[in-house]
């Protein structure tokens, strides 16, 4: 049994956590806003999770420094805008050594770092690891079987947290590549957003099977420039991921997407979804990177067009279909005529 | 402008006999059933197609030979399983050097040869190619964006493909690996039907995408062992066929999947989608195909425990949860601890 605190009281921190506990382990979950603390810890259950209880066991506490102290793993599961932030109100009560796994996916949108180089940052000494992969937080809560990612620098890490979160509907591999897994849970928003713009415009599964393709293989040559593993953007966090999220109507960034389809302004969508739409940030990150690296991102090109220049998202669609004939992947020889 | 013949009358031989003739191409349609020639010379619609009206300046015929005489393109659009017999009533009017691109997909149970090895076994001196891709019928037809691959031997095969299909709605990438084309398209069925007892079991989203993404990864360690491109798996004809084939219930492999799932037995779910479930074949094929060449395949290995050996799907999903803990990906070096 292991001591954990899960640094965050979202759907995906809340789902988690209750894992965890199934799991055997003394789990503590703290939220930054105290109204949130006090309706979990009455009603025992996430209002966007409504059918799974949090059981009595687990502690719900606003005390940042109770809910570090003598921790064997700290679980961030904040929104990612949040974890720089978070991270450096970290800072005071944490101790040499900590392990601590980010569960959120994004890019700064002025750095273009991941987060768990923002952690390092705000929390030196610290041992990083990431959790990853196609696992959309209600299905989680409600025990179907779900696979995930435990990235890291070093093994030892990786596989501690793996040994915590593996479960028999858990199940979680390791991977020594912690840029390709951060870098794929964070580009797939951008994508998620261009097919639920497809999907806006009334086109097929056709149309969606090769935005998802095409948005994978750009991600991969970023991605492997950045020093990310072709292995990774093939796997769980990159490929899987983005399947997960372009097919559901839980992302809200699909839903998002949708709206800009039927027509409506990236204004109206956000105000419609309601939500942090983090494939908006994403997709200014992803297009920077794509200019810095020298990378042709043309999927990541479109949908910064529809956000922000008002470019219909017909036309980008028809831009994606009329590019030039290709060869699907270069370097691949032909025989002799 | 071309003249081609389209030899087979399902919904794919319809469906691309219309678009080529959009792209003002002489076309022909041919069919081994007079009486499927007499249904269609009359209604000028495909039953299963019923949005999708055939222009009277397609012919549609029953007579082999002439449709075969003089075409600068032959489009092989048979069943995977009438292939070789097609192929065989053809060869006695070949012409030397004539292009056949087999748009088909499937692997021989028993000599375990994909459709273009048979089509040039049986008519030696041909030029073959393959087309495949995220492409249902139904949506092809309908005008939706679709892309595909053309994959031959020789580039100018390829790209003399390419340049026949190619149009607003119809993207056509080329390729000269025909193996890993072929092999991807065949094995995805045997997925499909995994995904779609994942689906019938009631399970969710982070299932089936965790099925899709370790099934293209076992598809393509068979595949690259036996000659295919990494780069193949990862593109349209791989990973991008088996999502549209996952999501869809256009797909037959899938829906009987589901009934599976549901506790029907493999026969009750045949009877039941009253079609030809080609990845019932392409899953004996692939077991054979892993053990001859050495190739771990847990989920082929579990849908043919279901399949032939009665296994309960539930049963083998939880199998599939429960082996051992994993690295993602072998071969990647970690940092020093």
């Amino acid at each position: 049994m292991a001591k954990i605190s899960v640094i965050g009281a979202g759907t995906w921190g809340t789902a988690l956590a209750i894992l965890l506990h199934g799991n055997g382990n003394q789990v503590t979950i703290w939220s930054a806003l105290s109204g949130e603390v006090e309706e979990l810890n009455s009603t025992r259950v996430h209002r966007n999770l409504p059918k799974a209880r949090i059981p009595s066991e687990i502690e719900i506490t606003g005390d940042l420094k109770s809910a570090m102290e003598e921790r064997d793993l700290l679980v961030l599961a904040v929104p990612s805008v949040f974890v720089r932030s978070t991270a450096r109100r970290m800072r005071e009560f944490l101790r040499p050594g900590q392990i601590v796994v980010n569960v959120a996916k994004g890019i700064e949108e002025d750095t273009l770092k991941t987060l768990t180089e923002i952690i390092e940052e705000e929390l030196p000494g610290v041992q990083v690891a990431a959790l990853s992969g196609p696992s959309h937080a209600e299905e989680v809560s409600l025990g179907l079987p779900t696979t995930c990612v435990a990235a890291a620098h070093k093994r030892h890490v990786a596989e501690y947290v793996q040994s915590l979160f593996m479960s028999r509907i858990f199940r979680v591999y390791t991977s020594p590549d912690l840029k390709g897994v951060e870098l794929g849970g964070s580009l797939k928003n951008v994508i998620a957003l261009a097919a639920g713009m497809a999907d806006g415009l009334g086109f097929g599964d056709n149309t969606k099977a090769a935005l998802i393709t095409r948005g994978i293989a750009e991600i991969g040559r970023l991605g492997i420039e950045m020093g990310g593993r072709a292995e990774t953007f093939a796997g769980l966090t990159g490929i899987g991921d983005l399947i997960v999220t372009c097919a559901s109507m839980h992302s809200r960034n699909r839903r998002a997407g949708i709206l800009m389809g039927q027509g409506h302004t990236m204004e109206e969508a956000m105000k419609e979804v309601n939500m942090v739409v983090e494939g908006v940030h994403s997709a200014k990150a992803a297009l920077a990177l794509s200019r810095r690296y020298g990378v042709s991102m043309p999927i990541v090109e479109q949908v910064n067009a529809v956000l922000f220049d008002g470019q219909p998202a017909r036309e980008s669609v028809t831009e994606l279909m009329l590019r030039d004939k290709r060869i699907e992947n270069a370097g691949m020889d032909w025989e002799e005529d």
